[in-house]
């Protein structure tokens, strides 16, 4: 026992994590438009002292509807409800740098982080999916490398939207009637390739001065990137090697930026399948796999790969000599996940369905919760996570059991909080709160 | 008495509608970035049956931030807030045309009325302040009719993403493994002069169909629009007269577009300083008055007309001579409405900054519980009003004291409900749930 104090989130997917969750008969497939049960899964996730709950979004309707519940509300609204139902758990949103307008995402989030008291994270993501463009006006999904520069580009506009307010640039003297100093409020003033904007924020800065950055992008482009700015990474990893190679390389990175690399969490996503016994929860894992549909995995894996499998027989080998190594393609990072699978275990195509169908290349684990504790204290204390999120397979039993039954190990083990002991989302993680980067005394402090 | 139910929405500024609002001993400025003041609010106007909370927006900060509490946190996000801790009342929020991209406007007001069980409306704008445009990447504001031509085709668009899953696409058939009818989802394929949207939206159709669609300019372009899409109209009258040729126009406009003139409800704005005698309303009105501060009185005064009046003595007349008829600036409703009161009024510079200090053009009216009502009922009986937004000079005691005072009047005279009589923001304010356009009913009706 090292001390270490892990990270946990929950990552809320509506039904479930599995595609086919919303099969099984335990999965609330019929409350993913009420807000209450996403209350209520962030209220339990609060009571076991999570540090957040966390969502995912794109742009566009998933093209496999027809098979699976692929939609899901807007982030900003369910994270609002959230914080609206709980009072310590933070929330962390996705959304993207390529279809949003900074302006735009820099109000909301900065108002999401006042209502919630300092609750707010922004998972920053440049977004996957091609068809996304075709509903902004675009012919074509832009370049992996153009996003990211466009990406790169909009954080530091949205950096300085937010540091535009001095923490005290609100007054608020009624006998003087001087509301603001505006000496305290600055442009921004930024002109750069993809945007112009002059600022300042039409709001104070809020509580965690930013919220905290999120990053999930596991390519160079999503490497280099995250090394910048990201406070916490969402990754996915199938092995303990393949996460410390990713853990030890981003931490490198960060520091090579000039950065704590303490600053930067690394949180890989975990898909527990937990029973009694090993073989209770292989069962299990094997029940959510029975449902299934190949129509649906095809094009999940087509989506992570860019390859259209729907012709090849499902229990014949996967068919190694299709996949190409075009760059636009390989410069994903879930393309080279699945092809290491695919070297690895030499699985039939119905086979590389199933590895898949638990949580879209993140990492699946079937067993007791003293198995799964393992593998999470494993990761830990092997350089491989600062903490997890949690992506249980479906919902709400999915995350009742790893409460119930895996949290007090961890406990045990003191890996894991049984209060929280600030109130911030930077709090929970133990990140601090940067200045603004217009503050004098930021400014003193960097010359 | 005639049986005619009035509308009533809480317009919640974030103070108060005063411009001096935050300086008043009454007010609770220090409260204005928690959620907590806006939700007891709303809670407030929920007990007293209020049809909707109203919330203005736009994307840029005002320029005289120095001297008044103006900012304010995002509609989304507070309207969301609101929704959570209500049951029943409708939140009306605004959002600009010109400044967000339909397919994410789109999501966001969905999952609002989602999560609200269909109590969401949205105020539709182009956008009034000029300085807007450089936060947008853009070196100037778009012309008046350029931004109701885009305001035109983003409603067309938006209307089309909101109606793309028929009502009863989604199937969650768990044992089929059809999860939705993907015939009743459709592709909106719009392309036109501003947009080029695919779709569908990535939702299932929300419970009122589509948010109510709101609308506040009364402009020759305004009056356009909202004769086409708006279901209510929020508008600033200072005269009987005024709001009852506005009222006749706007519903004869509808009429001539083959909608039913009772589908679109006129609720001028109505700022009331309430007391026990006229004389001490008038009184309290003037300690709000006396809070004024001409540098803001006049950059306002600026903002409605977009002359600059700074360098003239304030105990002077009005300057007349300097007004132009500029042909851009003209085009908004506010400069005209301002024109009318030099006109009848003949006010000193001062005089006439109190005057557009309580509300920016919308009556103010002081007097006793009974004048008040007095006032609403003469406007709601003689063709000027369906309904209200009411707009306290300050909070939380001056919807209080309308609440406490006014509306129990109001409800002897039989002028405004004493319960809800539906769920829905459309239910209180007597208007259909629209068929989607692509549902093959509806076009057999239009056929």
């Amino acid at each position: 026992m090292t001390g270490k104090q892990l990270h946990l989130n929950l990552f809320i997917y509506p039904d479930g994590h599995h595609e086919a969750a919303w099969r099984h008969p335990d999965s609330e497939t019929d409350r993913i438009l009420d807000i209450t049960y996403y209350q209520e899964l962030a209220q339990r996730a609060e009571a076991a002292k999570f540090d957040a709950v966390f969502f995912a979004d794109g742009p566009s309707l998933a093209e496999n509807i027809q098979y699976a519940a692929r939609f899901r509300l807007e982030p900003i609204t369910v994270m609002t409800a959230i914080v609206a139902a709980t009072e310590r758990i933070g929330v962390i949103g996705t959304a993207s740098t390529t279809y949003t307008e900074p302006y735009n995402l820099a109000r909301q989030l900065s108002s999401l982080d006042h209502l919630s008291k300092g609750r707010a994270g922004w998972n920053i993501v440049t977004t996957g999916a091609a068809n996304a463009a075709l509903n902004f006006g675009l012919d074509a999904h832009p370049l992996h490398r153009d996003r990211y520069a466009r990406a790169e580009e909009y954080v530091e506009v949205i950096t300085k939207l937010w540091d535009s307010w001095e923490d005290d640039a609100v007054v608020a003297d009624r006998e003087s009637g001087v509301f603001a100093d505006v000496d305290k409020i600055h442009r921004v003033d930024h002109s750069g390739r993809f945007f112009k904007v002059r600022g300042p924020l039409n709001a104070p800065r809020s509580p965690q001065g930013r919220p905290v950055y999120v990053q999930a992008g596991s390519s160079e482009d999503g490497r280099a990137f995250a090394a910048r700015w990201a406070e916490a990474i969402f990754t996915a990893h199938q092995t303990l090697g393949s996460a410390q190679e990713f853990y030890a390389d981003i931490k490198q990175r960060a520091q090579a930026q000039g950065r704590d690399p303490r600053g930067l969490k690394v949180l890989p996503g975990i898909s527990p399948f937990i029973a009694s016994t090993a073989k209770e929860a292989e069962e299990l894992h094997d029940r959510f796999n029975e449902l299934t549909q190949p129509e649906y995995s095809l094009a999940q894996l087509n989506r992570l790969t860019g390859v259209d499998l729907s012709s090849y027989d499902l229990d014949g080998p996967f068919p190694r000599e299709i996949i190409d190594t075009d760059e636009e393609r390989s410069e994903g990072s879930r393309f080279q996940l699945v092809l290491d699978i695919v070297e690895r275990e030499d699985p039939t195509l119905r086979q590389l369905c199933h590895r898949l169908a638990g949580a879209r290349g993140h990492r699946v684990v079937t067993g007791t919760p003293d198995q799964v504790a393992d593998t999470i204290e494993e990761w830990a204390e092997h350089g491989a996570a600062d903490g997890f999120n949690v992506m249980p397979p479906w919902l709400p039993g999915g995350i009742e059991v790893f409460i119930e039954e895996v949290v007090p190990i961890l406990r045990r083990r003191g890996l894991f909080r049984t209060e929280y002991t600030g109130r911030t989302l930077r709090d929970h993680l133990g990140l601090e709160r940067p200045a603004s980067q217009y503050a004098p005394t930021h400014a003193k402090e960097s010359a």
